[in-house]
């Protein structure tokens, strides 16, 4: 089964209907997220990879067209023009780990019409899914003070592929590692674990557990002291973990109860008893909100694991992007319903400093001192520039990240209370709305 | 990579702390789901067959060593004791399909000690996301009243692998069809699609695109209705759909606006025009809670198309799963800490008339005319049955569901207010609960 199955039926439907009638000039596909979520004061782009990976590869072979043809309870025959069909168009996309404000495109396609609809379900499932958690994600290390954020979500995810790209949103917007082995080995993260509580359960003694633990290993020890009583457990923990050859790369891990004051308290403990470098890690439920609220109650955790929530973005865990056709056969298309205008032809973002953003036309100059944000990645099918190795676009998205970070207004790093932002049209695309407009109006 | 991969590095740990110290007893962890999500009556067993395939071609092979000590940051030489392990315990486990309540095991693992830590985290994805979608999928089916229900999930799943199994939950509570074009050749489920605002907006004139979808497919025609003016865009279909050579399998799609109202004004268009035999599809944003409205108010909507809300299980897109250490060599393990109290030993659920289900012991004798739930999927690490084909395993829950779900009392089908709801426990399993509870208090 072929990546070209991943998709809904009506592309095919309409792929088939195109081929069918001779509709197979070149369109312009725009894919974007309409709104922001409640509370979100920017998009994280990820999931470029992904959608590369399927455009550069695309391809209808024989297995597809049986199944597709099943799906449509047709014969095979009829399906005849889809089969060994590429994509050969071109693509324009934001470069992953950008922050992004709604209407700007993630992704352009310009292709031939069934080309570019047979594609669509998978680029809008790839890049949205994994700009929400990119998203979700960022939200963590705006609030964490510096702090380490870990990723512990695989659990909860949906799905093992969701656990891998959480793992990855992660890392690229900060994160400081990963439980996931999986996402480790291919991104090139680096990884993180401790042990459960059934670890502690299956000793007789905790004492005994932390020591077959400890002794188990040459790496870093970090021992989860909540399984019956906190204190006493970091007490344990300390009695082990003062008797390790080596000392350095200690911690101890709060899964449970009031973790500011037992946090307060194990610290408290460690410092007193000479293991000052001992890190707090915590644990259970953690999110952005439970973040900015223990740094900013100064409670003394050095790692915060966050898991489920953030790795479902359990809060809005979805992105509201849409494939919208902007161009076919060198006529610019748009939507006259109140409800959804969107505004037609090819776009281009020009960004300056500060993440000051103008949409405009794709073929317009860029103003003076402003950046293109959308660049050419796909040209006649193929990638402009080689596939990178999976870690080299992690860290490159990472550097991305951290660099519009940097520039974000500090208006926008609040975690609520942030209105919609609508980013200015150029003058040029604000004259082609108006004109396409005009036009349909008389038509219509 | 293997399968093995796919798992939190603390597994690993935990694991390699086991063979160290020769804990390598038998273990029973009880898979379960602490509390039902807010507004949820029951959940719906779903994932079993991607965990008993887990289960059962678990290796960890050279190339996961390599990748474990990587992670780790230990000499592969210290991880020997973890090459070439496989799963050779058992399993019981709840068939998919069935309606379950809280704290009955999904699952249980009955093996040597590092073995079952190892399958931990794959276990806990893929049963509880699964399960969270089946539980979301089936609330549409509540509330229906026999109306057709589909998938249009795909583009705003967490990824590729969410959306199959979006499909696949659908599927087992009773969707009708799915547009995901690779779910429906891999689970035999019936696929379906119509055609998006841009094919509309493609053609110069709604009817050219209507006329141009038509005459290019001899299956059913959905036309979308609402790119323009909806009012309008029914007549379009009408005149389109009246000249089709057969007008069995007609309909047209709603998308946008006041879904109710202008389903009322299609279907006094269709019947005036003579196609009481056409079918009104809606689709955008629906769930549950809008499918109720629209059923209780008589709207004539043939079919509702979910996606997003449903596919994601929005308002709720994870379970509270644990996976439980629950006996270790022969010895019953239970946590005492107030907040996550778990009853020691190996369970079964004991189900009679009306779901009324008593949560015991897996040993006990079964009460007369009650049925286990629990039933021995895995023995000595291989399925005790053979592996039925995709298509099989979803018609077989597709079933129990439909099964379970006539027994279901109505107090427990109702979308709001409903109380959270704890099964009575067997004498047996309370009596040695307390027994437990007593040794546990005794040695503190």
């Amino acid at each position: 089964m072929s990546d070209a199955l991943a998709t809904d039926l009506y592309e095919v439907n309409m792929a088939l209907a195109y081929l069918d009638t001779g509709m197979t000039g070149t369109a312009t596909f725009s894919l974007f997220v309409r709104h922001l979520p409640p509370d979100r004061g920017f998009l994280v782009a990820a999931g470029l990879e992904s959608a590369l990976d399927h455009l550069a590869s695309f391809r209808v072979d024989d297995e597809d067209v049986a199944a597709f043809a099943d799906a449509l309870g047709r014969p095979p025959s009829e399906l005849e023009p889809l089969r060994g069909l590429r994509f050969s168009g071109d693509a324009w996309a934001v470069p992953e780990g950008r922050i992004l404000f709604p209407d700007t495109p993630l992704l352009e396609v310009t292709a031939p019409m069934p080309e570019a609809q047979l594609v669509e379900t998978h680029l809008l499932n790839q890049l949205s899914h994994q700009s929400a958690q990119a998203s979700k994600a960022a939200r963590c290390i705006l609030v964490a003070g510096g702090r380490q954020v870990v990723d512990f979500s695989l659990r909860r995810c949906q799905g093992l592929e969701a656990g891998l790209h959480a793992a990855r949103a992660g890392a690229v917007v900060g994160f400081a590692a990963t439980s996931n082995v999986a996402a480790a080995a291919r991104y090139g993260i680096p990884a993180t674990g401790t042990m459960a509580h059934s670890f502690v359960e299956a000793f007789d003694e905790e004492t005994e557990a932390f020591r077959a633990f400890a002794g188990s290993t040459s790496g870093p020890v970090t021992l989860l002291v909540d399984t019956y009583d906190t204190a006493r457990g970091v007490d344990h923990a300390v009695e082990v973990l003062r008797g390790l050859p080596d000392v350095r790369r200690i911690g101890v891990r709060l899964d449970s109860g009031d973790l500011a004051e037992l946090a307060h308290a194990a610290r408290r403990v460690l410092d007193r008893e000479g293991l000052p470098q001992a890190r707090i890690v915590a644990s259970g439920g953690l999110d952005e909100y439970a973040i900015e609220a223990f740094v900013a109650a100064g409670v003394p955790i050095d790692v915060f694991a966050v898991g489920t929530k953030v790795g479902t973005s359990a809060d809005t865990p979805y992105l509201d992007a849409a494939y919208k056709l902007v161009e076919y056969d060198g006529r610019p298309v748009m939507k006259l319903s109140t409800e959804k205008v969107s505004e037609p032809g090819a776009k281009q973002v020009f960004r300056q400093a500060g993440l000051d953003d103008v949409l405009g036309t794709r073929d317009e100059p860029a103003p003076a001192g402003s950046e293109p944000l959308l660049l050419r990645v796909i040209a006649g099918g193929r990638r402009v520039t080689p596939r990178p190795s999976e870690a080299e676009a992690v860290a490159a998205a990472r550097k991305r990240f951290r660099s519009d970070l940097e520039q974000l207004d500090p208006s926008r790093r609040r975690l609520r209370g942030l209105p919609d932002r609508r980013i200015p049209r150029s003058a040029t695309l604000a004259r082609r709305t108006e004109q396409v407009r005009a036009e349909l109006r008389g038509r219509a």
